[in-house]
């Protein structure tokens, strides 16, 4: 036993499923030592399917995803005297064809931001008319084919944006469903939030300088424009109501300023996503969709009564809550070797099969996650840990996937490693950095496996190099 | 002209070609207005090929690889009484294959680090006794791969390197070429480094603990291993010679205490790579590679002799100081977008149709980019410059490529804006998020455009969808 062996003060170890079920797929129990997802053995699942691999436990993502069906639903909103909303799949989080039917069988929309997530979408079958298209600048690409299509409604960003798709419908002969994206000054994040003029960022458009009444505005002279409401986004891991509830007051106020300067109902309001999930045990429990729902059910009758304005329809867009909690991912360890510290001590670096190309977050965010043992409970001897940190395969002293993580001292190449809360911008913030091909997407369900996503071959990487045709 | 337009004091005018060259392709010019590169116009690139796209000017990574090629040759370092040593291109800056096939005709070889970048070096024909493996947690297949396509060396990580090798090795009847990556205990980046005990990350063989000399050692009783030499990397982007040259002490130092213990002669030592490239006016002009191979000659030679060594062959790994500056970033700009800051005055955002999908740099290293329209030579009005915030399309506020810059107020959607010294770690470090494409990259030369890499299509993406078959 070397100096890692011993363990700091402050214990890192990763919560089972029992421990803290928020951060695992509902399906995770370990059973006869080794961790299970969706009936699946990880054991057999690393060595039928190889590693890195995304692994998908379907009836958490279908049940999260029923969870914010419900929070939204008519039945849920009658006791506030109000006659439901919806809620819309946040595609960016994490999308394939299989995800998004799955999520709009639940009765959620899917919301994209790209021509590849709105294509996808439509390929995958999801009614054109469940579909939203967000982006702060989009191409008129982008734009005629949601119009084409007949989507949902796309998401006014700008006022170059006004004339754009008025420009696109206009051409296309239909007439445009749009939302104004509002900038409402709340920039929210954790358990805090700034209700100041917190302007400066990208998206959306002012209500303190008149940028947003003018699109309205222009929305309702544009002949091709149809208003369908108003949208607010205010950040992403949010936890408890706050904030929330202050963004629907603004939105809300807005509303009662449109109509009284112009004359316009404003029959929907969408106060987009951001519910924050937990990564380690460090983490609060996250807010329900319930809790969200309900305060946001009050504060929109509240605001609406004092206004005297018909009530809308509301609208969230749950992604990470829906997408994260749902996957593990499954890594194979590698080399582990123990480096001396400074100030004395030693720091045990896991090295695993993949990094930074399959999770940005640890380096992009500082973001931290926790791992355990997939293959087996515990050390050999009882109580023996070492704090470790596990590292990628990158060529890049930054590539660290877990800064700290309590695991069995005798970890070893060969051991399998579980990192639970990957579900959402994990794959889609995947990049092929020192030419990685991505892992795949492997969905279980009743112990039953099948790929959502392929694992990229080199075959299919290099296909875009035109020097070896 | 609004608050926007007025300038803060301390230009952020891109430089053109003509200023620093050292931030442009060698051919970039600006000609009636127009940027061009290669000798095409960039206008028209970007009608014909589309934006974004990677314009790579051909003569500039060829010519760059060639200074590299010549500050390593023998005529070179036999000014030194030394017989020369070799480059070796980083492919993971950037890598297709003809951009290996350039720098192997320019007479460097290929450092690979993975099974990605070692398959596309051997598929586009570069000799395998020109390719080196590198990696801190290389799989089987990797290390197999490079055995039986005979390639010059493999980097050793770690001791459990050591074994997993030396089994590979025995299993395929080969002896493996390998050299020892040491851990040297210096860190470097921009003008300084530190040389106390910086051990702390993933890389290396301990040179304090032992561990280093302990790997050669094993190594040396391995029966199918073969000791090539050592090896250090210090960081990255470094300006002068100080750091290489401590370092470079630091491993012959190393090398006397190998033949001291051990009897064995060190034949090659490499010194990796770093050299520092210029992206803004506000850096420093970079460190030539003659410079460093002066300054690495003078020390390698002093200490041989003070230890009695005879001289090993030297080996550097550019890859940055080859790729980035050969490369432009061609964006077309959308929405034009002016905000209220809280202290008052205007940030003028200038989204592109890009971002943070095709360059993480800003964004996971707070890299600091310049731009210019490339369409244009300045503001139609002379003197009004506004100062701008050039941001991606991606659904993250975050999603920022240049925080300041100072561009022509009148810039608006159309434009088109080229950002210089891409060409290393963007496209290399490319995602998909937001199921953004991949732009292709460019090659030009004589005015004539290729493909060296094409554009990701929607469809190439969607292909890994399971869900769609």
């Amino acid at each position: 036993m070397n100096e890692a062996d011993s363990v700091p003060v402050g214990s890192l170890v990763c919560p089972g499923p029992e421990e803290r079920p928020d951060l695992w797929p509902w399906s995770a129990a370990r059973t006869g030592g080794v961790l299970h997802v969706g009936g699946a053995d990880l054991t057999r699942i690393a060595s039928e399917y190889g590693t890195p691999t995304f692994v998908l436990d379907v009836a958490s993502l279908r049940g999260r995803a029923r969870v914010w069906a419900s929070a939204m639903a008519e039945e849920f909103w009658e006791g506030y005297g109000m006659s439901g909303g919806d809620a819309f799949y946040a595609g960016k989080a994490f999308l394939s064809a299989d995800v998004a039917r799955i999520v709009a069988e639940e009765g959620l929309g899917v919301d994209t931001a790209s021509l590849g997530e709105l294509t996808l979408a439509l390929r995958a079958g999801v009614d054109p008319s469940r579909i939203g298209l967000h982006g702060n600048n989009k191409s008129d690409r982008e734009i005629r084919l949601a119009l084409e299509a007949g989507i949902h409604r796309i998401f006014i960003d700008s006022m170059d944006e006004v004339l754009q798709v008025e420009r696109i419908a206009a051409d296309t002969g239909v007439s445009a469903p749009v939302m104004v994206r509002l900038k409402s000054g709340i920039h929210a994040g954790g358990n805090e939030y700034i209700a100041t003029a917190h302007e400066d960022q990208k998206f959306g458009l002012s209500l303190a300088s008149g940028q947003a009444l003018g699109a309205v505005e222009a929305i309702q002279r544009a002949p091709h424009l149809d208003f369908r409401g108003l949208h607010s986004h205010i950040g992403s891991q949010i936890f408890g109501t706050a904030a929330f509830v202050e963004a629907a007051r603004k939105v809300i106020d807005f509303a009662a300023l449109v109509r009284e300067r112009l004359g316009l109902e404003v029959p929907a309001i969408d106060l987009g996503g951001g519910v924050g999930i937990s990564y380690t045990a460090q983490d609060p429990v996250p807010t329900s969709p319930m809790e969200v729902a309900r305060a946001l059910a009050g504060v929109v009758r509240e605001r609406c009564a004092h206004h005297g304005l018909p009530i809308p329809r509301v609208t969230v867009e749950p992604g990470r809550s829906i997408a994260g909690p749902s996957m593990v991912m499954l890594y194979r360890v590698g080399v582990v070797k123990d480096v001396s510290l400074e100030g004395g001590g030693v720091r045990r670096y896991v090295a695993i099969d993949g990094g930074m190309s399959d999770n940005i977050r640890p380096v992009l965010y500082d973001a931290a996650y926790t791992a355990t043992l997939a293959n087996r409970d515990g050390p050999a001897e009882a109580a023996a840990l070492a704090r470790c940190r596990v590292v990628g395969k990158h060529c890049e002293s930054g590539d660290i996937i877990i800064r700290d993580v309590d695991l069995p001292a005798d970890i070893a190449g060969g051991d399998l490693l579980a990192v639970p809360a990957v579900g959402a911008y994990g794959y889609s913030m995947a990049s092929n950095y020192n030419m990685a091909t991505k892992p795949g997407v492997l969905a279980v369900e009743d112990g039953e496996a099948r790929w959502f996503l392929r694992p990229q071959s080199v075959d299919h990487l290099l296909a875009l190099d035109a020097g070896l045709e």
